[in-house]
């Protein structure tokens, strides 16, 4: 699906320390992407904070988003919860609210099995009616997804693409030819940790989901282009200013590191949504010389 | 804390598909626990699927537990939530309802930090003013909490005690060793994990904290006292029972079974909540040889 391919930019969702969308800090970090003509909207995806915003705000945040984007590119939402009767509501509400497409990690508390995995996505799925990206998140969700368990779930309708973590010692290559052998044709195959993510453009992946374009967009674009082209010299050139935000991300995760980032560029006075906080003081050096090389 | 000591019982909460508690279920399965009178009950807990129940839900099944029990044991009350918000509002309801404790589990999305979780359990401890049970399950939370973590929390206002998962290769003493003594006197130290919990008790743990105590509280208060009584040959005679029920716990979750064997036993008709499944039908008859070993 066309729409979920190239570079899709992952804002923050501005929200007060109760969780209600700060609408304003929405609308603002949102025109900086429309304004770059990213491919693509990730809203409340990870960076996003979906997993910790109340659920009727999170609704909000849609449609305020889809008021702010106003149709110049295509919105994908996060739908993600740990019951599945909410992330059925909140497909609903997407499709309903003008979202182009979902995105759906299967959040867990009791481990959950394969059988229930995919009942899990068939009925968010079906409930949603739109393309579907499996948000396939290790790191926050405690799922290993094998081969095997995505190919059930491609089968699925609706579902269209998938968000990879990045592979084990950089090998994109084999695992896209395995991912593409075992996939419906022209199913959408994309990464996310963004440090990684130019390796996979050049190994054809389809699609950037990405942190760092949700605050910097042009930066990242230039990069995500170099990097989809094959140009090998022009991708590490334009890379080289993201080094110490990579260094960042690695450290303390992505959305520690860009929630704080936003509010030292003054596009909003919000913090994560506790129990996450925001960076801790003693790396403000280090990020304020991060934000520095990005705007070189 | 007297009230956290000897066996807890964790009663399964029947809820519809849309997560209403049923009310005349829990009332008989509490009514069983209560006249069996087990030292006291752990309301919505991993097995009474907290996790998986609207917030407005939890504090109905509170309001119908205490109302049931009426004040002829204590219950303590799971108030884990991924928002620190939440857990903090229903700690304040569990008090202002009449509960006698909390239990806290660090639920994650987000990998956490150690400040991060210490500052959650604070925020929760403070809100809620009750004696706080840490609930210590790397199997639900992914959270791995070391002795130096623990150690941070119990020095919390509140914090009053643990339930600890099994640790590896049976090594109770050694590790209830190290837990007295980096943890305040005094501070209760209990097991989950049906399974190994006689050899906690033995071990001079101080509480188990058992799932088939929910569903056969006389059967479990047995083999509870004589391991507390460190009678080893009743305590293996008592066992013998209950090894068809660990047996599926340890293949399937302890949820899903006790859950279908509630069904069974016609105290319900609900289900877990999805995206968990009950039982796969296949198992059903060794849950029936279960039950019955349970009930000779």
């Amino acid at each position: 699906m066309q729409a979920l391919r190239g570079l899709c930019a992952f804002p923050i969702t501005p929200a007060d320390a109760e969780g209600r969308i700060v609408e304003a800090d929405l609308r603002r970090i949102l025109s900086r992407i429309v304004r770059a003509q990213v491919d693509s909207i990730g809203l409340l995806g990870s960076t996003g904070n979906y997993a910790y915003l109340p659920l009727d705000e999170r609704r909000r945040a849609l449609e305020i988003a889809l008021d702010a984007v106003g149709g110049r590119m295509p919105v994908i939402v996060g739908v993600g919860a740990l019951r599945t009767g909410d992330a059925e509501a909140l497909a609903r509400h997407a499709r309903e609210a003008g979202a182009q497409g979902l995105l759906l990690a299967p959040m867990t508390y009791q481990p959950l099995t394969a059988d229930e995995i995919v009942t899990h996505f068939a009925r968010v799925a079906e409930a949603g009616g739109l393309p579907l990206v499996i948000y396939n998140n290790p790191t926050t969700t405690r799922v290993t997804m094998d081969v095997a368990l995505l190919a059930r779930l491609a089968a699925l309708p609706h579902v269209a693409g998938v968000k990879m973590p990045l592979p084990a010692a950089d090998a994109f290559e084999a695992e896209i030819a395995t991912l593409r052998d075992a996939l419906p044709a022209g199913f959408v195959i994309g990464y996310s940790g963004d440090w990684g993510c130019s390796r996979a453009l050049m190994a054809r992946a389809d699609t950037w989901f990405s942190v760092a374009a949700g605050l910097w967009p042009d930066t990242t674009l230039t990069l995500s282009c170099a990097a989809s082209a094959g140009d090998a010299a022009s991708t590490r050139q334009a890379e080289e200013r993201f080094q110490p935000l990579w260094d960042l991300f690695r450290r303390h995760g992505s959305l520690r590191v860009i929630h704080t980032a936003a509010r030292l560029m003054d596009l909003t006075e919000t913090d994560p949504q506790p129990p996450v906080l925001p960076l801790p003081d003693s790396e403000l050096p280090a990020l304020r010389a991060a934000i520095r090389a990005m705007e070189r």
